[in-house]
Formats: structure tokens, sequence, C-alpha cells
């Protein structure tokens, strides 16, 4: 989007990368953008590589390193001497480097640790110990803090030595004597405030925060509810502990409404992107298709059971899986309003009652339109009156009842805390097929002497 | 997450609203986030969210209705008078205003906007201009922008003036005598330098923009890859006419997966929520069960077409169900991975190829393996060996056939230019019904007289 794309800029940065010295080369890069020093990286030549990485400065090799994908990152940090990673491990954000580091083993980790600074290398341990998608994981200790005495001018002059490691700088938090959250204060009303005034002055002491455990997806909907760009991460006392910003959440988001379609799709819970090697993604796939296996194999005996029905009236069978397609087909439709509605809203009472008397109007208006419209198909096609009338009512029978599947098993599975999303898509198309089967060939059988 | 919930403040907020002034109220209110204040006038009764809406400031009023839903902001607005309802429209983000606006009649929209200042109606106007979706749709002109010949200390005086009614002061946007882009410098370069420098020489010139005609979808790729809190926005000749910031962005990432989760359970384009009537979501859902509904027949016409084999031996149509569900899931499965990948990730022809690849790996482990067992237990249930070949071999065929189609069909969609997400779910799920039907029904009438 700019007059000239980084592809065009690429030879440039070649050439200087031959010919010119750190500094020179430091002219050309300096106004690049973390994401696309990774991208240039990615399109240089092994030996290119070597010089790029020696040419740039730490911070620019930290804010890099970030932007990579987890192969990339061991391969430039296992080229660089261990005084250099250590600079550029302290320089990390603690919420990306925890990630990195997460994929490794004890040796690994403890290898490119030694010799980062205490401090940093402390915090990153600790928000390791914190389970995965909590608020603990993801916090960063980027951030200004501001003990609550300090007046505007104090402030300013801190902001001066903190500024270039705080990875946001909209909110300051103001902390008492013993490290507790008590208040928040915007940049805005730091640039509108008086040099002399307090803190306690300006701050706004109902400051939105969250509890170190939390769960990210909470977080995430906070975050999104409140506009805000960092939210604060509390432990259960009230002492600070870190902040979460707005650019991690936007990856939670992106990741969690990934996993909701993997899971409806049964991919089971580990997700599977373009990097994900083919047996990887095999064996997260396969325990899925036994189960359906399985499953499918349940249909199959309902229909067993119904052999002699099917025998007399092979014609039966044509319409099998049009009645079984629709009714999954209705039920996860319904589950898909379910599942996105308790990704971002609140479930009351009043809304679930309102909720399942429309599913309920949905399931009666298609089931009829749809029924209606079958059993006149049905009956032109195999000239049978009676299997037009038995192909139509068993359609809106199911049809009605899919759509109810749909909707109240996933809120069942909602109040009995399991997530919704990984059980209800292959459950709810197997309920629905199987009911399916016993509504059709269950009436089929009721009126096989007119068939 | 504060030591009072907002539900535990209500009563004092209703006794307040009793009781006080309005100076009273707002030292009380003062601290509230618009959200909070959203949620509050919820829960007051018709009379007192007369005396509420009469004690907010016009800042407050606005900041609140951003948070309200569109009726409830019709709600509100009808009841202010005609000169405050302007004021608080002229502060609104004009990209909220312009969502309500535009689900309004020209005549409501004319008597709301009567009264605004004419440079805040304009704007609006013009963005409502923009067809959906698009950058220019969503961008706000709160932001602050700044002559490149300023001096940091001009730009600081220029702040102290803007700051208010900024949406982000993350970064200011440093523009030419012609109103063009052309750098930008962060709230920290500014507070590390000194005074008397311009801008010329603290500002990044290498400065990210959106067309105002870019997809909203790029946009939210490109803040969300290099961590961004606001991208500015250009027409074509490079001139500065609006920013987008990241928590309109968090909402488009959640719509997007919201409108890819539905398009992929086939309930069309636009999207049903708790609050659709059930006569607009059956009336949304019914063209793509009446089109499954035809899909539904081909399948039959298939199984019609090998009655033949079918009555012969009526075991046929047991497993049935297991191949088309199985070959149907593995699709969809494969669909999942390309449609999010899609999503957020650049196809280039070496990803396509290896992709292939994988999903061709991926086809054959599965399929060797789930064929293999359905055998046996094809086997064991009906003591017929050649129906377990049958069977098995037909869905080790259909399993890699199915895993293919999902990974090609909405690759070429999308060369196509055809949103894979909206086609493919039920595409895939009836091709690879047919498919599952003739190569089973295939093979089957092939070793029929083993059978």
């Amino acid at each position: 989007m700019n007059a000239r794309t980084l592809e065009q800029w690429i030879p440039d940065i070649k050439e200087s990368l031959k010919a010119s010295t750190s500094t020179d080369f430091q002219r050309i890069i300096d106004e690049f953008l973390p994401y696309d020093l990774a991208r240039i990286h990615s399109q240089l030549s092994d030996m290119e590589q070597a010089r790029f990485l020696q040419f740039l400065n730490e911070e620019q090799l930290a804010d890099m390193i970030q932007e990579m994908e987890h192969d990339q990152q061991i391969d430039v940090l296992g080229r660089l001497d261990q005084e250099k990673t250590a600079l550029i491990l302290d320089l990390m954000d603690n919420d990306d480097l925890a990630i990195l580091l997460d994929e490794l083993s004890q040796e690994q980790k403890e290898e490119l640790m030694r010799g980062m600074r205490d401090e940093e290398s402390q915090f990153v341990q600790n928000i390791m110990k914190f389970p995965p998608e909590t608020a603990g994981r993801i916090m960063t200790n980027r951030y200004v803090w501001i003990p609550q005495h300090y007046t505007v001018s104090d402030v300013v002059q801190k902001l001066k030595a903190f500024v270039s490691i705080a990875e946001t700088i909209n909110y300051l938090y103001v902390i008492d004597q013993e490290r507790k959250l008590v208040g928040v204060v915007s940049y805005r009303a730091l640039i509108l405030a008086e040099p002399g005034e307090t803190i306690v002055e300006i701050m706004n002491g109902r400051v939105l925060s969250v509890p170190v455990d939390a769960d990210q997806e909470e977080v995430a909907q906070l975050i999104q509810k409140y506009d805000l760009v960092a939210i604060p991460v509390v432990e259960a006392d009230g002492t600070l502990v870190g902040i979460i910003t707005v650019d991690d959440i936007l990856d939670v988001i992106v990741r969690e409404a990934d996993e909701d379609i993997q899971k409806m799709n049964a991919t089971g819970g580990k997700s599977i992107d373009f990097h994900t090697k083919a047996v990887n993604a095999a064996a997260r796939r396969l325990p899925w298709l036994i189960l359906l296996l399985f499953i499918g194999l349940i249909s199959g005996t309902i229909i067993s059971v119904f052999e002699q029905t099917l025998e007399q009236v092979v014609a039966l069978a044509f319409f099998m899986p049009m009645i079984a397609g629709m009714t999954g087909n209705t039920g996860t439709q319904s589950l898909a309003v379910i599942i996105r509605g308790l990704a971002t809203k609140e479930l009351s009472r009043p809304v679930v009652v309102r909720l399942l008397a429309r599913e309920l109007k949905v399931g009666i208006m298609i089931g009829v339109i749809c029924g209606i419209f079958i059993a006149v198909i049905a009956y032109i096609w195999q000239g049978n009156l009676y299997l037009g009338l038995v192909v139509g009512s068993s359609l809106i029978a199911t049809l009605i009842v899919g759509t109810m599947a749909g909707t109240v098993i996933p809120l069942i599975l909602f109040k009995l805390r399991v997530d919704p999303a990984v059980a209800s898509g292959p459950l709810i198309t197997t309920i629905n097929d199987i009911l399916s089967l016993i509504i059709y060939f269950g009436i089929a059988t009721l009126f096989l002497s007119y068939l």
C-alpha cells in the first residue's frame, strides 16, 4: 500500500547488505516495521541472512523474531551468539517469549535463557506456570505503573525513562504502596492536566481488570465490549502483575474462531493449519472419523431393523439421503447460531426461553414447507400417493425434531460446562441422522400396507 | 472484576437519581465506562431513564449511545430535544454514527442530522457513500494530523487542543501541503524528542495505509499482522481521509468469523443471531434447505439407478449412511482448514502445491485405516467376506476422493473469486455424497455375483 512495495525494496536491501557498513544499512532498514523485517529475512539467501542478522540491532532483532513462525525463531536464535541471544530475549515481549520457549525441551530452555537478566527470566518462567489460554499466560510486563502519590510532572519524568520499553502507552496504571491496582490514567488525561496535580486527582478509580486465572476468551470479550487497547491483570488480592494488550487479543479471537469452526467440523481441539504435517493432521482427524464410523454403523443398525420394510419398498431408500441430510443440516444451522451467540453474548433464562420458542417456530415453518414440497415431488416421481405422504410427513417431523435438537443439545452441554462446539457438531449430525431414520422408517412401516 | 460489581451500584444510582442534583449525580457516574452506562440505562425504569438522560452530559451520552443496540439508540435519541441530539451526533464517532443512520429512512436521517455541524454531517454522509465492508465505511475522522513543517513543541500545543476528540493517540499522522500522508509519528517518539526538532526529522516515512475502497477483511489482516492500534485511510492520490481503529477491527474479525461459520453451515449470507425473528430466520434458512432437498434427490436418483443391486443385497443399504457421512465429513474437515487459512494467510503457488500433496497423503492415511477397520466389522457383522471387501475398498476410495474434493473445490472457488465459504459447505457435502454413492454402488455392482 506504499508507493514502493516490500518486494521492490528487496534488491536494494540485498545490494546494501553486500556493499555497506552496518550504519549505512541502518539508514535503509530503519523505517521498516517488524513484520516486514521478518518478510525480508525470509527472502534472503543463507549468506545474506547472516549479514542481515549481524547488521540489525538488538531491538530490531527482538521485534522481528516476535513476528516469525516458531521454526524460524529457533533458526535465527541458533545463529546468534549467547550474549546477543540473552540481550534479545530480555527485549522480547514476555508473552511472545513464553510461546517461543513453550515448545522447547527443558534443556533447550535453560540453554537459551542462560545470560538473560534475572528479572526478565523470572517473569517469563512465572507466566509459563499459568495454564494455557488464561490471562496469566498472555500477559506482559511491558507497561507503565505509577505510584499514586506522584504528581503529573513526576509521571512525565518517569515516562521518558519507560516509554521505550512499554508495549502500550494509552493507559498508565496507578498502584498503592502494596502494588495493588487502584486506578488508571489515560494519556489524554495526563496531557490535559496541570503539572502540579497529583495522580490520585486525575485518575479513574473504576479501573477494569482481570484475574490472572481468567479465561482468555473472557478477557477478549471485555476488551471488545469496552473498546480497550489494554487491560491490567491482577492477583486475587488485587496486586498488579501484568497487562494484556489488544494485539494479543486479536490473535486470541482469530484462534478461538478457528477452533470453533474446526470443532464444529470435527477436527478436534488441536488446530490444523497450512503448516501442519500430514501425519499429524491425519492423527488429529482420525479419532473423530473413527467415532463417526461407529455412529454411522448405528444408523446402519436402525436400517437393518427395518430390513423387511425396505425389502418390500426399495424406493424408500431413494429418499433416505435427502431426509437424513436435511435433518442434519437444519440441526447444524441452529447449532451455528447458538455457538457464536454463546461466544459473544450472555445467556439468561428469558433469552433461552425466547430462543427455544423461536427455533420451534422456525422448525415448524421449514418443516411444513419442505414437507409439502417433497410430498408432491415423491408422488410425481414414484406415482405413489401414499409414498408421497409418508415421505412428506416424515420430513415435517424430522425437520422440527432436528431443529430443536440443534438448539437444545448445545444449550444443555453449555449448562453442563462442556464446550458445546467440541461435542455438538458431530453429535447433532449423528443424533439427527438416527432420529430421522427412526421417524422415517417408523412412519413407513406403519403405512406399509398402503405402499 | 471490581470490588463492587455494576449490579451493586444500581441501587445507589437509582437513589441518587431521585435525590440529587445533576452535579452530585456526576460525582457518582463520572468514572463509569460507556459500556457500563449503557448497561445501567437498560436497568432503569422509564422515569429513571428520563432523569438519567437529563443528568448525563453530551459527551457521556454520545459515548453511551455508541455502545447500545440500534433500537435503544433510536429510543434514546427520540427522548432528547433536537439541539441536544445535534450536539451528541457531532460528538459521536462517525463510523458508529454511519451505522446508526444506515438503517433509517431518508426522512428520519434528515430529521436527525438537522442541526449537526456541517463538517460532521458532511463527513458522515461521505462515508455512507462507500460500499459496505470497505475501509471508507468504517473509518473515522477522530485522529490527529500534523503538517510536516511543525516542530515538536508545535505538535504538543496542537495536541492539547485535539486530544479530547481523538479516538486514538498512539500515532500522529503527518501530511504535506496537499493533505497527502507522508509519515507517522508515534507518541513514544514524540515524548523522547527534543522540543525544537521538526516532525520530518522524527517521523517514520514508511507509513502503512489502506485505500478507501480496501475490503475490511484486508484491513483487519494488516492490523493483525503488524500489531497496529490504528491504520490511516487514503484516497488514490494519497490524500489522508480518515483512520480505522483496532476496536472497530475487533468487531470486524468477530463478525467475519461468524459469517464464515454461518456460511459453512448454509444459513446464507445474512446472519441470524439471538434477536432475529422466527419468520426471518426461517426465510434465510429455507433457500439453502430447498437447494439441499433437490441435491438429496440427486443422491436418491443415483440409488434408484442401482435399484437392482440394492434389491439383491439389501444389506448394502446398512453401510450407506456411514460411507456418505464419513466422506462428507472428511471433506468439510479439509474445507475448514482451507477457509480459515484463506482468511488469515496469503496463497502462493508453492503453498497450494504443498497443501494438495499433504491432503492427498492425509486422505490415503485415513482412507486405508478406516477402510481396513470397516472391512473387518462388516465381515463380522454380516458374515460375508466379499461384502466386507466391497465396503472397505469403497471407504478407502471415497475418503481419498472426499478429502481431495474438500481441498480442491474451495481453492478453485477462491481463484474464481467466489467466496469459498458461501458455496462450498453444502456444495462439498453434496458432491461427496454423490461421489460416495457412485463409488460404493459401482464397486458393489462389479462384485455383485460374489455378494
